[in-house]
């Protein structure tokens, strides 16, 4: 068995969405000055680092992110190639060749270059997916959709039709993935995201796992 | 695949340790206020709720949880039965009888009742496990230990010598199961924590999975 962690690092200095809250880590107890233990508090948006996004996010009667099938979030993935990409569209998608049967679907391009080469600025020309990419993963049986920067839709979308065509039909978004390990291939994902009550999202550890399990 | 959560829900009312910080879950942008879409951020320990000690919670020079290994909190595991067990000590481990082999242990107690009967409420008298049960699953290679409330080891202990005992072996500590769905038995575990930088816990989604994965 061998893990390809996909997530990134959490910590101050890693870019946020313009306008959510700054990531705040800091310790209320510390062997230094005395304490019996180190223990530290964490603020930040739940739409922070490797996150899924719930229904929630998008639509006001849409369910929280404790709703989310785990059987949607463990299981085969496919990492696709779109390196040379500006963006994900149904041309794009459709051009990956993909045989039957694929529920899941990471989109590696080159954003994952910007968690090496610029990792504290927020980038607000990264490749997303356009709305009728969001349609061809909807009308292909995809149900789960991974990508490698904080949003699966490009900046300031207005409206936001690739989210909300993802999330109405119930697949699973899941942002902020860091895929410049991952070679394109096949593997078996786990994605875990934190279990909060009614949340429109969560942050998410996220693994690749190759051979067996166990 | 059959996929058991045994993680717990994460609301404000879910109860933390005496004189961690509460739990704050609060939305920053609101459809209903006539936001584009619904986000949250939360503020809390980073041991809230299910959740890893990575060592340097006790051991000033420790790890912190990014540095746990993933493949010590992925594989076969066991759920015990301690379910008239006032405390796990070294004559309660010996007595569950374990095959060779073994890494990973999960105790099911009394505890898990609690997140039923009296779930937001924090009870000082949850079992947990003593100083000579630490050294015991050191002994008998236990790489991985799970408890069902939100500490391995008695409150208010001083020294913490089960913590230590464990955390100075790397032992990977997971705390604050709900074990309730958990009949005993094998299974595998899957546990993923965040991802935050040198920190030292973090809130994980862990599941039990029957049969195989993908």
């Amino acid at each position: 068995m061998r893990i390809i962690d996909i997530s990134l690092t959490v910590d101050s200095a890693l870019p946020v969405w313009p306008g959510d809250p700054a990531i705040v880590i800091e310790r209320f107890l510390d062997i230094d000055r005395g304490d019996v233990v180190n223990a530290s508090r964490i603020g930040c948006s739940l739409h922070t680092g490797s996150h899924v996004d719930a229904p929630l996010h998008h639509l006001q009667r849409g369910e929280g992110v404790e709703a989310l099938s785990l059987s949607t979030m463990i299981g085969s993935v496919v990492v696709a190639d779109f390196e040379g990409a500006e963006a994900i569209g149904a041309r794009e998608l459709e051009a990956l060749g993909l045989g039957p049967g694929v529920e899941r679907l990471l989109c590696r391009t080159r954003n994952s270059r910007l968690w090496r080469e610029s990792p504290g600025a927020f980038r607000e020309n990264f490749v997303a997916v356009t709305p009728d990419g969001a349609r061809w993963i909807v009308e292909h049986g995809i149900r789960l959709v991974g990508v490698d920067y904080l949003s699966v839709e490009r900046f300031a979308a207005d409206p936001p039709d690739t989210h909300r065509t993802l999330l109405r039909a119930g697949v699973v978004i899941l942002e902020g993935l860091d895929l410049g390990e991952a070679a394109p291939g096949e593997y078996t994902l786990v994605c875990l995201p934190w279990k909060v009550r009614g949340a429109d999202g969560a942050p998410a550890r996220a693994v690749l796992i190759e051979g067996d399990v166990a």
